[in-house]
């Protein structure tokens, strides 16, 4: 089985007080091929501008990611530039420049649109939705969002959610989006705009999970080793919907051991700047883990 | 195997978006008192005034916790007024007071002092080193604070954890006390200052246990019912130590279980206002619970 995703790939600039990078790979399409690779074949649906380095791209297929439908336009690549402090819980941003992304009309090769699960990452709601009515049959579809959108384009953003299976979002925008502050009843509010499944992401304090079959918490890996966040969500439902993809039964121990594999997955994210460590990750390193993280949260 | 609570017990007025309470019982060593009382004897070291009712002391026997070493003062009882608003995540203090905690001495009676298990609920450190003093052979000692004490009487409190086995915390009590922002090396910097055992409290996301032999994470019992989440920490730690009383061993596994009895137990104190539901909790209520908590939780 395949898995399409949808999103930004990035030169990211990063402070954190662990070290700084310029223009290094990022993006929420990157962050979730890295992880969702360990599992299945990843079909990257994106745009980068003129601007962006050949050796990122030559990096990414030695990944086994297929790039068929990365538009290569002749404007300039989507930048971020963020900074972490103290509990490196909260990204302060310092500058956006959108550049090719605001010009974005994903375009998708006939033989990818036969894939099935389908990974929306964070970007304008039209824009996923353009994707997804191309998409022939699809039978998994999630998506994630942020809170401009929530803010801005919030009509595009439920309308989307009516054709999603499940909505991942971090609990902020879970309340902002449902105007619920507890999680649960947030879920709720939001699965009954169309999601049967929830996924709420909390960072540091881990995930929670709803749909009206069952509910299904489970922290985070707990570690001293944070230098830089950035992608962890990404890298998370990366993870999650790669080994569901793999799997290919959505039963519910398997969305379990999804979450936690996705959990596991984006622990290794948070170690190092960008993609370095998860880039070079392999399926043992991540089952390794797994074995670690079931001794800190099974009793 | 008996237990002892060092703590307050007060009268509590509390609005919450859900109601609101005037002079209903609370304090830290009452809500401890609630869950442990499930597991084990449970004797009480206290002060009340001459305010304090008469049916509240019928009550609390009923409960069967000993009273043997609660102090009646002719001033008057420690009273608490808070609110809670929104996600019900942060008590808003209206106003405290002291009353008869501003005179508090513990005195405990001969048999109580051969106790082995003692927790040491959030009062004075001065005063928590006091009672310690006067047990005869102490073998499993936990202790809460408040930032107010990590403020005022940051020595006190440093000396007391040279004493403790277990220090019992809220996530901005481990940082503000150790200068740590992430919870990990937090717990291992608290440590370092004489608790072999670290557990920090997350509210609405759960509980972090740090040792040297393991550490070990879980979520809280997600509900979306939160009437009042005042003593749900005293609570959970009541779980907790009532079930490592009781089972005597204190093994990975365990610790592990009182952790998630620690959990269930916290549940149904938010349920409703005050102990309204954990002072009617039946231990077949509990481990039915316990049984959907690992549902929610296991994988």
């Amino acid at each position: 089985m395949s898995l399409v995703v949808l999103g930004t790939v990035a030169l990211d600039t990063v402070k954190t007080p662990f070290g700084f990078r310029k223009h290094m790979l990022g993006g929420s399409a990157v962050h979730f091929a890295m992880s969702a690779r360990l599992f299945t074949n990843v079909n990257l649906v994106a745009i980068v501008g003129y601007d962006f380095p050949q050796k990122y791209i030559d990096f990414l297929q030695r990944k086994g990611i297929v790039l068929t439908s990365l538009i290569k336009d002749n404007g300039k690549t989507f930048k971020w530039k963020g900074e972490y402090r103290g509990d490196l819980n909260t990204a302060l941003t310092l500058s956006t420049e959108l550049g090719v992304l605001s010009v974005f009309k994903p375009s998708i090769s006939k033989a990818q649109r036969r894939i099935k699960h389908i990974f929306l990452a964070n970007v304008d709601p039209d824009i996923q939705r353009h994707l997804l009515v191309h998409m022939c049959s699809p039978q998994l579809v999630a998506s994630d969002s942020m809170n401009y959108w929530i803010k801005h384009k919030r009509k595009s953003l439920l309308r989307l959610l009516k054709q999603v299976d499940i909505y991942v979002a971090n609990d902020q925008e879970a309340r902002d989006l449902s105007g619920e502050s507890n999680l649960i009843k947030a879920a709720k509010s939001l699965s009954a705009r169309g999601p049967k499944m929830i996924l709420i992401k909390k960072g540091e304090h881990g995930v929670l999970f709803y749909s009206d079959k069952f509910i299904f918490s489970l922290p985070a890996y707990s570690t001293e080793k944070v230098v830089d966040p950035t992608g962890a969500g990404d890298t998370f439902a990366g993870g999650f919907m790669g080994y569901l993809t793999k799997i290919k039964k959505i039963s519910q121990s398997n969305i379990k051991n999804a979450l936690a594999y996705g959990t596991v997955a984006a622990s290794f994210n948070i170690e190092s700047f960008g993609v370095e460590r998860t880039s070079i990750l392999t399926p043992k390193d991540l089952n390794r883990r797994m074995t670690k993280f079931k001794k800190l949260v099974l009793f």
